[in-house]
């Protein structure tokens, strides 16, 4: 096991009708007006908006809205919010939403408190000094934005997607009640729990083996998931499955199964996919269901151990040599992604042969990454065409 | 999966030659002296008392010594470092061990800052409102104590082991050096790993099964440990068993394990256990080990379920009726106790069947307790007769 440290100071409120105990530490930090940062109709469906606005009422707390934040958020709603905050009357900034509200939200708090454009944080021309406090309510579950200090903005301009980090922005409270979730779209819940599993195997997957434990905890979480997916599609209103969704979300990339590891884990998927997003819009889930097992294809002659070990963990498959294991368990991946109607070929996501190109040109931006192996360019467009 | 909250302010300082790391933020804390808190010769044979007064030397930081900490400490040393730092000239309270070594050390941090006898805490006469800062050493895990707000002190003049909580006693910072746990004589090993493993079937075994996650995530907890246990004492020095054992230990009884279950857990088996350990001397693991399957063979026939799950995940018991693998599991459990040299039975803690009235009495001043089933004292008499 590798040494490493931790602190995570979000405090978590968790269950069902929860958002009103979110008002006594509200009062309690003498915070007198927030801004809320939404999506759109899924936050009012869900309950979660009346409930929110119905506690700040109750406790004498004014509100202003940023709302319409997209999947794969843009800077350009975060310099709204910012310059709303900039406006004044604002002590604290209130994401109600998924990973993206979060996201912006966090985005934000950071720009509120900084000169320049916020885009420098992502482009790394700055370092965040300081934040407003966030106090979120989550209201979809795949990010854990809910409970790290991570923010992933896009921007149109130089069509980019980067993710940034800053103890600066752990959520001060996240509310997470998982009965916000049953009016999710069917393939929301599906997409996000691909992200999830994906937050889990892009860490079991670096190429350590060092700690059994951290393992385990993986491998148990990702056979959560492989029941509760199939489940919520089966019915969107089971409770306990919401719940065990928004645990497993919340801890999938929290950072706590990182702990011990080689590396924070290695994220090439990710990196893939989100030059599907950016480019073709195709939502992160699906980008990541069409990604994970093609780039699983293409390194597992070279590295068959853990995807062996992973076959064993989550699947169930003890037979044969590390090389048969390896393929079996990345085959037993994709009938699970093909199971729950993910995408697991760029084609079904409406690309043609030769945006490959393109999407490789995008992908490459950022490299060299990978841990399990570290990337180049070519490598990125073997899996682009294993992906085709 | 019932609501819950969850804050754990505590950071972690994990991995080899890591007391050095604890210079920067107790400087920044303006930390000028502290008090160290440990047992005996085991602190300095893990080479951890020579590294943390370096470092205080180093930091420029002054230190004076309580020693001699008992394993179930006693509250008669708890008394002696509250009158040490209401002495004067001590910021920041600093246990160098395990369990033991932190529990006074919480119990310190919070008599010294309170007007009345710290025992009052413990027999409920007084509620923490404040304590001093908490920055531990980690020597030999098991209890969490390191990550959790639990403080557990025996007093010999009331026949009382009292387990008490307050968010106040949260460490600040705990170094968790699995390297230190090499000198641990194979003993403290063994009956750490039994606490350990205690802690997570006293919450799988709660009687709520409606957190798929949380229950497979305890379920690789305790197949870590059962790899772990026999790797350590083929290998005291196997640096990634004990790093898994130092995490294992870490979570297990931190809090996190209980989130979303009805209750925090079914301590039963520890508070049986106290009455061994506090009447007869014995190491809290060998009370454990001890008290756990009959305590479960006493409870199975009634509620199979919980049981006969454990078996699936955690021996792969997954043939027969519930009854019957329940048995088995419980069984496997015993044969797995065995296998390490715990003892499963009171005799072999050189008790008399005679000794099972005194033990039941004082077992029996806490009742009620239990959740999978609520105990009187015909069942706490009946299961020490069954562990007799």
């Amino acid at each position: 096991m590798h040494n490493f440290t931790w602190n995570n100071p979000t405090a978590l409120i968790f269950g069902r009708d929860t958002v009103k105990e979110l008002e006594s530490p509200l009062k309690a930090s003498g915070i007198k007006g927030v801004l809320l940062v939404y999506g759109g109709k899924g936050t009012f469906k869900s309950g979660a908006y009346e409930q929110v606005t119905d506690m700040l009422k109750r406790a004498g707390i004014t509100f202003s809205d940023v709302n319409d934040v997209k999947p794969n958020p843009l800077i350009g709603k975060v310099r709204e919010g910012v310059a709303r905050v900039k406006a004044g009357g604002i002590d604290a900034i209130m994401p109600i939403g998924g990973g993206s509200a979060f996201d912006t939200a966090k985005a934000i708090a950071a720009g509120a408190k900084y000169s320049g454009d916020v885009w420098d944080f992502y482009a790394g021309k700055a370092k965040i000094a300081d934040a407003m406090p966030i106090y979120g309510v989550l209201t979809a579950s795949a990010s854990s934005s809910e409970v790290n200090c991570i923010s992933v903005i896009s921007n149109p301009e130089t069509q980019d997607k980067i993710s940034m980090s800053s103890p600066a922005l752990y959520p001060k409270i996240s509310v997470i009640d998982p009965s916000f979730q049953f009016t999710l779209p069917q393939k929301q819940t599906v997409y996000g729990g691909v992200d999830i599993i994906a937050h889990v195997l892009e860490r079991v997957l670096d190429g350590d083996d060092e700690s059994a434990l951290m393992d385990e905890q993986s491998y148990a979480l990702i056979r959560t998931m492989m029941g509760v997916i199939p489940a919520l599609i089966d019915d969107p209103k089971d409770y306990d499955a919401r719940a065990d969704y928004a645990m497993a979300g919340m801890m999938a990339h929290s950072g706590f199964l990182s702990l011990g590891r080689k590396t924070r884990g290695d994220f090439s998927s990710h990196k893939l996919g989100h030059a599907i997003s950016l480019l073709y819009g195709a939502a992160h889930g699906a980008s990541l269901s069409v990604v994970m097992p093609a780039w699983s294809r293409y390194l597992y002659e070279e590295n068959p151990e853990p995807f062996a070990r992973l076959g064993e963990g989550v699947f169930g498959i003890y037979e044969g040599e590390d090389e048969d294991r390896a393929l079996e368990a990345i085959e037993s991946l994709e009938d699970f992604f093909k199971e729950i109607n993910a995408p697991t070929t760029l084609r079904e996501l409406g690309l043609k042969e030769d945006d490959i190109e393109k999407l490789a040109e995008n992908a490459c931006k950022l490299l060299p990454y990978g841990s399990l192996k570290v990337l180049d360019a070519e490598d990125v467009k073997e899996i682009y065409k294993l992906a085709y």
